[in-house]
């Protein structure tokens, strides 16, 4: 699916009035989500966007299908030196100050940058992208809309294929392919220095409660001490909480979502607690409104936990394994902003999408919760985006 | 499985010895790969290097698995500014010239560091890591070996469930699920910025030989303009050449290879075409001896195709798709040195395991070739460390 012209344009407008606002006059975008968003091609290319006028794009693999996929004008990339002249020959004045995306480009990419543009101030301009990024078109909630149906679907087959003694990793690849087959595009993005992820976390009974870099949490123990996240080699057992954390992308854009299986029904102890975190789900759903600061509404909740319910010491993650957040942005990245965090001062805004996820976690035991994605609208709370039932799943 | 504290002894006193000729005093270590290799854990963690001594790990998530992972002394990383007092605290002296993964690291994460240690000299040590880590002890080539056998097997469960009309996605699905049941860690890193892989290329006829954005003579369509490699929706017709291109992962370390399969016997042409790849990949294994330069190896090789075969113009991709290498190391990352690549200077040694792969691309029809992972050991040239059989797979 090519973006529309008339989208692209949008985007590239409200960048625009960032830079004249921070008097940035001009932007080299360079990481693959954010070029993937301003030119509408995941090739790899370079966008120079200036404080007024029309973006180029400069494609060094693959230029044709560069061409074919982005509405703007696409001009072959001949080295890092030639930009100032390409931006020249295009008919933009060099700017006296250029954003470049300083919290992911490498400082020797940062150098070689430098060199080229040796009489120009470079500035980040990161926080800006990323803000507008939070803020999603109709256009951008259509295609997460798509990949919350392709979410379901996998859910439904999840119910047809778990058989008791099937590893986790067994169940992951039943998944993974099938979201696939309907059109999942594989690939899971994210932004942060270090962060890589798999599938996603399909996790079973009290290997779902172990530790580990992961920042989430559920996080499974993984296979080897290379790879300490996601699933792992244990065998699934009757009456254990089956998490399935798993992201669903259209068109580069991400559904994260968790629901808890089992085979025959939990203990009246987890069920109790997996009913326990749709209430808060609701909770931190219904208090996601436009205007609100992300660190009081996690505030709101963390303390609305421990004062109504007997999980305050489970509630995502236990001991050194907690984490200070229950919700993050998604889009094109798994962590976007805004994050619903201890501290967050980001002012919520209409249009920006939450994957909204608490947990509780019983050391020895195992884990329950919920995750689906929401996008802030109105004042009566965020709209869900994922699809799928929210009772617990047992087959 | 633990790192045995002698490989992590050996690691950091090689290491020592190109702190030490390069006059740095010390290495304050960061990625996630270089932090594996060093500590013998994948846990979020700092690792700092002196250029004499034992090194120290500081952890931040999961600090207890840090702790039984590592055989070094794992002390909790308390902040960035606090860095220079642990380093003194822990016993050793602050270097006055310090290195960092300057390849990698972003512009925003090194103004912190910079911040933290304002009286030390900065400075890039990625290319002393990157060749250290290019040459594998006999420790690491075990574990590229388990990784070979769990490869092998994928490939005989291909030859089981692979059927016409079955999508790529389909296939890679099954592939990827079978990889994992057996213990492959499923993430493949890539060190490069903005590269990005699934789990391989799993492509079948005239759409495997789309151009695209990774840097691979067989890329594949993928399923989406945001994510245009590897396995597309196509259905698998019979005749047509199938490939699968695919990397497991054990204990962090990576078999890359390539295998074609087809439903019935491929036409004649194709058929010459593999033998042909075949023929050329004795020739590279071959030509990997210590002390050859890669950049020789890689001319002579494309020399010969042009002057001894019918398929100069199809090697390693065709027209604007070609790429000028024709093999490039792994390990724990799939982009390591050394790359058997156009002007490349490196000296070929002992241990270097490379994924040497000739294949060739026929526009319209589709592409034919074979990969496989060799260790450069002796003058008779480099060792597989792939076991499937290198014949065509017909189904």
């Amino acid at each position: 699916m090519r973006t529309p012209l008339t989208e692209l344009q949008k985007r590239v407008a409200d960048f625009q009035v960032s830079l004249q606002n921070k008097g940035v006059e001009g932007a080299l975008l360079v990481q693959r989500a954010d070029t993937l968003y301003f030119s509408g091609t995941a090739q790899n290319v370079h966008v120079y966007i200036p404080d007024k006028g029309k973006p180029i794009v400069l494609a060094y693999r693959d230029f044709e299908r560069a061409q074919r996929e982005s509405s703007w004008q696409v001009i072959p990339l001949k080295g890092i030196s030639k930009i100032p002249k390409d931006i020249q020959e295009a008919g933009l004045p060099l700017p006296r100050v250029m954003g470049l995306e300083l919290d992911v480009l490498p400082v020797n990419n940062f150098e070689r940058y430098r060199k080229s543009f040796p009489e120009i101030t470079l500035v980040d301009i990161s926080g800006e992208i990323r803000l507008q990024r939070s803020m999603k078109s109709d256009w951008e909630i259509a295609r997460l809309e798509e990949s919350a149906q392709i979410m379901s679907l996998v859910m439904e087959f999840a119910k047809e294929v778990l058989q008791p003694g099937m590893t986790e990793v067994e169940l992951e690849g039943l998944l993974a392919g099938k979201a696939r087959a309907l059109g999942h595009d594989g690939l899971v993005r994210m932004r942060g220095f270090n962060s890589e992820l798999y599938v996603g976390t399909i996790t079973a009974g009290a290997g779902s409660t172990a530790h580990s870099s992961f920042d989430a949490p559920i996080t499974g123990s993984g296979i080897s001490v290379a790879h300490p996240n996601g699933a792992s080699l244990h065998e699934i057992q009757i009456g254990e909480p089956i998490v399935v954390d798993m992201v669903t992308v259209v068109d580069g854009y991400q559904i994260d979502q968790t629901r808890i299986l089992s085979l025959k029904p939990l203990s009246q102890e987890l069920r109790m607690a997996y009913e326990t975190a749709r209430q808060v789900e609701e909770r931190i759903r219904s208090a996601l409104i436009p205007e609100r600061i992300a660190g009081e509404v996690y505030e709101e909740i963390l303390t609305w936990v421990s004062e109504n319910t007997p999980y305050g010491e489970n509630f995502m993650g236990f001991g050194t394994s907690r984490v200070s957040f229950i919700g993050h942005g998604v889009g094109l990245e798994l962590d976007e902003l805004p994050t619903i965090s201890k501290g967050s001062k980001i002012v919520l805004k209409k249009g920006m999408v939450v994957a909204i996820e608490p947990k509780f976690v019983f050391p020895g035991i195992g884990a329950v919760g919920i995750e689906d994605t929401v996008v802030i609208e109105a004042e009566l709370g965020a709209r869900y985006l994922s699809t799928t039932p929210r009772e617990l799943i047992e087959v």
